[in-house]
């Protein structure tokens, strides 16, 4: 038979995690420095991402902000410093890693949403990216700043995946500018679903994610896949690959239950199966 | 010799059909339950898509709405009701005769233009979605809701059409949570062309369906098989597609039509050919 | 040793040609007739953006409008006239040396912003469209209007391009119709990076673009490169391009400049390399 994880329980040595009910929370915990990424939690959360995969007990993931800020983004000192003297081999053993951690995302099959308060800059801009929705509040300062320490804007994804949350021409903006991205142009672009206040800001998040949790948790999980995996399809492979995908969701329990549920003029209780 | 079809006269089944001039109009016709598909009306949609590609006396189609509503999706008697009880076989059926009418419309080489009042849901949210321009009014309600049936949002292509049009971060908004669409929102996020009232909705998509049909309908026809050819071509590959497309449209009547009218100083009158 | 151009004392017949610093400023100089492109300015332009992939006197462009108008397209008289009498051989090396004019543009290796005042319609659309920044002003008039001369919308990549700038569909209303997107449209669907007056545009333009040369150059080029290449890549092979394209910026003088500035709070000087 096959195993699944257990995941409630994670003690993460690099990142701060909890449950609520269904929904893990995760939040950097730094927050004296805004939260940065080092080498060791940009390891940690990717395997942790590639673990959910098979985790039975965690349907939706937020990604909270920690004393006002989201993430500084890789670490200056510990991280910027070593890059320098790095040959390529291990600058690419890096850059694969960081690539992964949003591979590993993009691939749990669990939705993740981020709340952004303060700093979402540079790694910290690409988790919030890389999430399938994000919070705002007035306060959040999105910066995919990679330009500003001589690198190029395509870091971790940023040139496939900014551009179809914002547009071309506003994701070319950002990317060769690596200027701040207000709350407000967030919200108006469509790279945040909704703004709340700091105070809020967490339990919307939760919130959010619980209402989607409470729905058909394996359909949910075909839905993530399907975004990513048509990305590059053509319009008659995408709507075979859909056809394909929903008639194995028509075989699950909660599909009848949601059927039953509407007749009998109840409310659906979902089992993720 | 080719032959084509005459399709001006057609007298479907299972939903209305009407000529004004070159523009047909289709309404589903059972408002009392806000217009649901049944499996009739679906492959009879599917083939009158197919058909279309080699009628010469339709150049454009407007999707209607019928007494206060646009369409209410897969009846949840006639449709939903025997999937539950299938096997894959006829559920794999079932999804790709449902994905083959977004297929037909893609590929029927007429611009298809929706008029939305009141609820566009499930499958007929796909139908708007699917069509080249939409039209709705403040009353237009838009709902993915997939999800609230238990099933994934990767529904008729809704995961690779709907992010194009909105953006990656509201279609999955929207195909997460299966929650409904405002008029406003949909207008806002560039769902919606333009917005009407519910009385003017079904004259004024009529209207914008003519003055597309008075220009070059051959070369209407290549912008619809390019806009959906070049989904997932290439950029240089995209522009070597339009070089040769648009050579083609070159060598048509209809564009030396135009030029003598520019020297002439008037109005071009087009032959689509 | 690799030899590089010089392009700054460039004279270019059919255009003007001048250099702001390092950002060469480009205008189409028939401003009595709003700026038509002519066979001979299409060629001579396709070959300096073409050059400008081995230039390393010159950083950025910027295409400036021209006594209040950007550009009118192909010209009626020394353009569409000839086009109608050729055959499908000359008229496919037309198409295919427009189109090779904006593979030009999107491979040149250089960030192009576009400032757009008056007119920028047909041919001129197409220009201000495969820049990777746009400049209106309130009197800009964008009209991709190819269907109002008999042809088809897509011409020169904008059935591939625009749908990822303003969303599917408002550019397929654009393309089909033909219509003057209005500056503010432009603005607020995300056409136009940003707004400017006709006295201050040419000046405004030239600033975003000199802050962008202030920034890593070479990496600006990778930026350029990976926005167009990922276009139609996999989620994980863009992140895996990504991965390689950083990993060779990492290398640059440029990202230990960032990082001695950043140590020593000084502000970083950057030198392409």
């Amino acid at each position: 038979m096959l195993t699944t994880y257990k995941m409630a329980d994670l003690q993460p040595k690099h990142f701060l995690w909890r449950m609520e009910g269904d929904v893990a929370v995760i939040q950097l915990d730094r927050p004296d420095r805004k939260n940065p990424l080092t080498f060791e939690s940009y390891a940690e959360l990717r395997d942790t991402f590639r673990d959910l995969v098979y985790a039975d007990d965690v349907n939706a993931v937020v990604i909270a902000s920690n004393e006002g800020n989201y993430c500084s983004g890789g670490d200056v000192h510990d991280i910027i410093g070593p890059l320098v003297s790095m040959d390529m081999k291990d600058l690419l053993k890096f850059t694969r890693m960081t690539g992964d951690l949003v591979k590993a995302m993009i691939n749990c099959t669990k939705p993740i949403i981020s709340a952004v308060d303060g700093i979402s800059v540079g790694a910290g801009a690409i988790m919030a990216m890389a999430s399938d929705l994000r919070i705002g509040t007035p306060d959040a300062k999105t910066a995919f700043l990679f330009t500003r320490v001589g690198l190029a804007g395509c870091d971790m994804g940023a040139c496939a995946i900014l551009p179809r949350i914002i547009g071309q021409g506003r994701a070319a903006e950002l990317l060769y500018t690596g200027r701040s991205m207000s709350a407000e142009e967030g919200y108006t672009w469509g790279y945040f679903n909704s703004m709340s206040t700091s105070e809020a800001l967490e339990a919307d998040a939760i919130r959010m994610a619980q209402r989607i949790t409470a729905g058909p948790n394996f359909a949910h999980g075909i839905t993530k896949t399907q975004l990513n995996q048509e990305w590059n399809m053509g319009l008659d492979q995408a709507i075979e690959a859909e056809a394909q995908a929903q008639a194995i969701c028509m075989q699950t329990k909660d599909f009848e239950t949601a059927y039953k549920a509407f007749v009998a003029k109840e409310k659906p209780v979902f089992e993720g199966a």
